[in-house]
């Protein structure tokens, strides 16, 4: 192996597109490592460039000779044989992935609003050009959840997944749990600390966690699912009475990512979920992430860790970096996204769990009966009913049995519209297993 | 692709040795689910024969008529292309493993004894030969923690792995918490409800467990540690009396394989072991498996889950089945064991850890200076010290600092020898990360 033209033929050109957080943590650490890497490859990580867009701003970095403005130039440079895409945004970064796949070049993406948008086309791009797509770092950074869900579950067959996938919204409801504050002073407290970003939206509207709704069902279910086929209902809604009114119930509220298989039928969604506190992922705090897999041999496994951050997300890319490495060296491909089994997507409004109304009503007799009966004439049974004095009214705290989403929204309406319901206060969604 | 000689290509020829829990659940599943096999191979898995022990005893099963009882000449046909061991044992799996290896046939093993003894033999005759040699089952079942270590963090570094491996004793452990009966009620209790073998030892004395944390430290640390390099300690001489006194202390004992890189040296142990009631792990309840794998990058990830029974193994054999056949099809090649490290593995005496020791003790004025001393002159310092009485004695329980395992042994002799001392009751290792 010491013969200069094997060492040249194990060497592996890698293009680095974007220079934040994720990008140099990702150079540091092929440096760092490079050893290491070396030998688990079988050949080197070359870094043949490093796209930025602006070089002025990154003079002082250690890979400032290596930088250019030109990211597509880099891709078609002939010894570039992997391209890492760590720029984020949804249409640039797709034009510089298709360009790489096209021109045979395996990709690393830890974009997961491009691949929850796009996974069709850049799946069919990659297998037209026989190279690898990966996207480990696109869901919950370092926890290895996308390789489990394509390697080591390839010969089962998962039927659910549900889990903590998005930090800040996690931080800012445990903080809320721990604390009683409000959802304003604790997403203010986010922001402080670095947990949430200056425009928040993305994260508490449930965008992000919808997008890794989407990549985590395409792969559990062996079907397409792009982010807009994800309901999805951020916690913004979410107030302190709601969470206060949880703990003395025993539970807590998070928010989930639920993808589902019912027979050949698949749904996700993002959604505020009541959990008891005693379900593992009532413990996990800060702005840590946990994924449920549960399989119909496996049964259920859970994974857990830091979902985010510079240093776990580049661990991820350089994992998938290393597997495409190999694979260039070595020949073989990683398998593909694979939606071979093309299941139909639920609509929304079939889609059955157990709901928790919180309403106000008038403390007269009759009406709790008036009530339940909007609920059995739409054939949702009840599990529990709670009533308490709230001033001149009283609060009426239903829990049902599973019933569809569409049903449910029915009778919500119904009671809305009832004179002796004085407020909805909240619907917010249960999960007990 | 409906080109006769097409589909024969694709055609991937397994041989499956042994018929017994997992064996027939690997062949139910292969049969269940081949149509998604199939589809996420790009190729059909044929199976070309099961080798038995005893034809008549499996007379009735659904592959009867692929059975014999000539395990060799199933492996050496020319249309097998993989096979799959799941036979237990040694030294007979050992021969099979390596005449498949040599004759250019990629192995599936969940056999953790034959890995954790065998593994370089098995992995240079595996790269000899180019082919896949996996073992997903060989540690805790279905939760995927080999491929993890293989590929999603081979981009990290990893320096510590701690966890559950062991589902028989963290049974016992769980019930002895929970009604504070005795290690051997628990042992029985245990027996009666399948979790536990007619004869427990290779469980209860931390072999099983031993073979699968040199099988972890070897992946971890890319460096070959065997059964023999890990320091092995069982929970057969856990006492109700322990159990008790750790819970009062707001602790419970787990059975935990550590696996930790300290600078240039590895080191494996597995003990009893106290932890903090709201460590993780302490909420592990019983036979389900958990593992902390720490990597500079990554952080702390956790996987969780089923780490036995028929269904989750074959579950993992079947990945890695699914793997080994696509790479038959496609080309390209697991990473291998790759043990380039070669790290130095820690004397035992040198591992340092924190300690619980309980002792009775003459109640006599000086009696704490003076094994405060036997400690303090070992370089050991104290963290805590809690005095009750016992009779006409005093119980003393002493917790340590970190402090290596050779210098507490010595204290421990000396304490032993001192007349004040009437007993060490029990000396039990602590982790509070």
């Amino acid at each position: 192996m010491s013969d200069k033209s094997q060492q040249d033929h194990r060497s592996v050109g890698v293009a680095v597109l974007g220079h934040g957080t994720v990008g140099s943590e990702v150079l540091r650490l092929i440096g760092e490592y490079s050893e290491d890497l070396t030998h688990r490859i079988g050949g080197t990580l070359d870094i043949k460039g490093v796209a930025v867009s602006d070089l002025e701003k990154h003079k002082d970095s250690p890979a400032a000779h290596l930088m250019t403005t030109d990211a597509m130039s880099l891709i078609e440079r002939d010894d570039v044989d992997i391209v890492v895409e760590v720029i984020g945004g949804i249409d640039y970064p797709r034009q510089l992935v298709l360009a790489a796949l096209n021109a045979g070049k395996s990709v690393i993406t830890a974009n997961k609003a491009l691949v929850a948008a796009h996974s069709a086309e850049l799946d069919d791009a990659a297998d037209r050009a026989g190279v690898d797509l990966y996207y480990e770092a696109a869901v919950a950074a370092a926890i290895p959840v996308i390789g489990p869900l394509r390697r080591s579950l390839a010969g089962d067959r998962v039927v659910a997944v549900k889990g903590i996938v998005n930090g800040t919204t996690n931080f800012i409801l445990d903080a809320m749990d721990s604390t009683g504050a409000s959802y304003d002073d604790m997403l203010a407290e986010a922001t402080r600390l670095g947990y949430a970003e200056a425009d928040p939206t993305a994260d508490v509207e449930g965008h992000d966690a919808a997008s890794k709704a989407a990549i985590l069902a395409s792969l559990a279910f062996h079907t397409r699912v792009t982010a807009d086929d994800v309901y999805c209902e951020g916690i913004s809604k979410i107030t302190a009475d709601d969470i206060n009114a949880a703990k003395k119930a025993g539970q807590t509220i998070k928010l989930l990512a639920i993808c589902e298989r019912n027979g050949d039928k698949v749904s996700a969604r993002v959604h505020p979920t009541l959990i008891p506190r005693e379900h593992p992922l009532a413990s996990v705090s800060q702005s840590f992430n946990a994924i449920f897999v549960e399989a119909e041999a496996a049964g259920r496994l859970m994974f857990y860790g830091n979902g985010a951050g510079g240093a776990p997300t580049a661990s991820a890319v350089l994992g998938d970096l290393v597997g495409a490495a190999r694979n260039k060296v070595h020949g073989g491909r990683a398998p593909g996204a694979s939606t071979y089994a093309n299941l139909e997507i639920a609509d929304f409004g079939e889609v059955e769990t157990r709901y928790h109304v919180d309403m106000d009503v008038d403390d007269q007799l009759g009406v709790l009966a008036r009530i339940a009966d909007q609920f059995s004439g739409a054939g949702i049974s009840l599990r529990t009913v709670r009533q308490e004095e709230k001033g001149d009214n009283a609060r009426l705290i239903v829990v049902t049995h599973h019933a569809p989403e569409r049903d449910l929204a029915g009778v919500v309406e119904k009671l809305k519209a009832m004179d002796e319901v004085k407020s909805v206060n909240s619907v917010i969604r249960l999960e007990s297993e």
